[in-house]
């Protein structure tokens, strides 16, 4: 790592018995953490601790970074631990704030509580550790609280995401930035389907020995079907020298792997079709077999998608093959449901039939049941007909009976994005 | 809590940066958490460190739990970090490990790839440390791993959830207990669909508050349009009294709300629907307009639903609604694509169309734009058309894109689930 950098460090102490039990998925970690990275401070720790006063005062004693963003413990109902342990821990203690209180008052008065009617635990919410700089919280009850002592900020914020969030966005993060001045970080994520990770990084691998002397570091970020590469560098004293580096290797990549990419940042391959059919002008409907109707949701699931996509057929049954699709029965007997020619005329049959310029077709063995010797739990057949023809592949995809349906609905995406040809061709 | 329980702890020990800057949401210690207090294991923290060797080891020589979950860090591209840390800390090395390589082999043979050609760096997955005692992975190329070391249980898991899940379920819950023998939980979790957490909590407020005599506690864990509840009890000495406590305030809940109750531990609505259409030897078909497929995917995760579940039709445009399932188009004109005509001729087209006994349809407004003052973002028609006739209802879901395609899919199956009737009626 670059030398030259400043390295501000950060720890999200997380509490809840929720979160440790699994009632919860904390997310609110996850978010700080990409909010800290993209302000150049770096998050190296997180700790989820339950509703215990020892617990916590252990956690807050063990802190070792410059700052400690702590989430939960501050609703009405579980009894306001958090705050009692950081009066402890600092030596305070709680005293009214007004501007708390008028909040809380608010709040409620928008709910049509009026003032005499809002309980006392509700109230308590405004009285806060005397040595603290209290943090607005425009959206609840809870205030955050700002401390700091020997060098070390700690910052406390409410467990519900969108209070938290909002805090930090309108008080914790400028406030760190200032009080840190932390080193910018500058990053690329470029998106890639069709290879596996360790293929892909094989690939790489020489491209990637060359990012050391650009100070560069590389990601690989894989999920079923697709790999996302990270690329980040600080930005130290020239903020658009370690730009241009970045774009630079950025651009290296897409000369290495331009087949792969197909889009940058948080586009979804979805997306990225989506995209380009509207750029094209035509339409697009599919066929599904395995997928039963997973590969459609993909698609739809992206806002304004009724522009481009007509819609779709499950076909579960060989008659719904037959009577919807057009798919002889003779083809289906000789061939089986599960190969080529019926994965050809499926994606004919609907393209026919919902009159789209694009039509998807598959057909496979999800499993887990149904595998052959000559046809193993995930072959799957995959088919794409448009203006140009058909063309179609076969692919034998491994896991459980929802990864199969996932890996076989973005091979069939990624099928589609290549016949659509890249914006320019 | 019941002081004659036997205290074994836990704490998750999560490796990975994606996690700290925020690319991935951390949902391995939440299931964890959760399946280990099913065993009567107590999770008390979670830390998530980055990939560093110090860091991991500081995590590892810190540890104060009867036993810590390790996950991630395992990949073939990132070097194993936690391998090597794993060594170091043990003092142990890494040596081939036979079985784990022919796990390897055959998990690429599936994919079509051939011994000699498998990667080495795939193959290296096979090195594990001299003193493990190796855990296989059913689902993936990297094994778990269990160390034990002064009374303390060690183990190494891989960081991808499905593959995680399988080694705990089959190898690491079952050690775990036969080595601590926890406290047994009695539990029972019943699953409801059609009421919010908070209007569910008010009606079994009074049967809630008679819970604590019987030592019972209560969870709520809910999820997009359903909650499970969840009744445990720590048996100690008197396994059967304990159980036939839980029993007894069970049946008192199918009392309560038994319209509410499709089914209990870990089965699924659209399992529990599955079932009912076998054990009535009777079929199902859908028609989708706003859930763009997602129905037909809840449907079809089930293995075995190719025996009742024909297929569907996703009439995203008008043009399918009217070719593919008949409905007239002054009907689209004058009641709007979203309507209760629309809604029961979609099902009841497609019930014809593909010959099926029961036909779900769902048309609506998922958003974020479509909205119209008369029929805001979320608006839904949903219909059931089955052999007495054709029920529909509208319903209005709030948030995300996703989570009206999600809620308004789990209303339609419960809207199915109804008309099916329980077993026995």
């Amino acid at each position: 790592m670059n030398t030259a950098f400043k390295d501000i460090t950060a720890e999200c102490l997380c509490i809840g018995d929720e979160l440790l039990i699994g009632q919860t998925i904390n997310t609110n970690s996850a978010w700080m953490g990409r909010e800290l990275g993209l302000c150049g401070i770096r998050p190296v720790r997180t700790r989820v601790v339950g509703d215990g006063e020892q617990a916590i005062l252990d956690a807050l004693q063990s802190v070792q970074t410059d700052i400690v963003l702590i989430t939960g413990g501050l609703g009405p109902t579980k009894d306001d631990i958090t705050k009692r342990c950081l009066c402890s821990f600092f030596g305070t203690r709680l005293v009214p704030h007004a501007p708390a209180r008028e909040q809380i008052i608010r709040l409620f008065g928008q709910r049509g509580v009026p003032e005499p009617e809002v309980r006392p635990a509700d109230l308590d919410q405004a009285l806060l550790p005397e040595s603290c700089l209290p943090l607005p919280n425009p959206l609840g009850t809870a205030s955050g609280m700002w401390f700091e002592r020997d060098g070390r900020v700690f910052v406390s914020l409410p467990g519900v995401p969108y209070e938290m969030q909002a805090i930090m966005r309108e008080s914790v993060l400028p406030k760190l930035c200032a009080l840190f001045r932390p080193t910018a970080i500058v990053h690329r994520t470029i998106r890639t389907v069709g290879l596996g990770e360790t293929v892909l990084a094989e690939r790489l691998a020489a491209w990637e020995d060359g990012l050391g002397k650009d100070d560069i570091k590389l990601a690989y970020l894989p999920s079923p079907g697709m790999v996302k590469l990270r690329l980040s560098r600080y930005a130290n004293a020239d903020a658009r020298a370690a730009q241009a580096a970045v774009d630079r290797q950025a651009e290296a990549l897409y000369g290495l792997i331009p087949e792969l990419i197909y889009g940058e940042g948080e586009v979804e391959l979805e997306e990225a079709i989506g995209e380009r059919l509207k750029q094209l002008g035509q339409t697009l409907a599919v066929a599904e077999s395995c997928t039963g109707g997973f590969l459609s949701h993909l698609i739809t699931t992206v806002p304004g998608s009724s522009t481009y996509y007509i819609g779709g057929v499950v076909s579960y049954a060989n008659a719904v093959k037959m009577e919807e699709l057009g798919i002889p029965g003779d083809m289906l007997a000789l061939d089986g449901a599960v190969s080529r020619p019926v994965a050809e005329r499926m994606a004919e049959g609907v393209r026919a039939a919902l009159k789209s310029d694009w039509a998807v077709a598959t057909t496979g063995i999800a499993g887990p049941g149904g595998g052959t010797p000559g046809k193993p739990v995930g072959t799957v057949w995959i088919a794409v007909a448009g203006p140009g023809g058909t063309v179609s592949a076969k692919s034998i995809f491994t896991g459980s009976r929802k990864l199969v349906i996932t890996r076989a609905s973005i091979a069939a995406l990624n099928m589609l994005r290549k016949q659509l040809g890249r914006p320019g061709n």
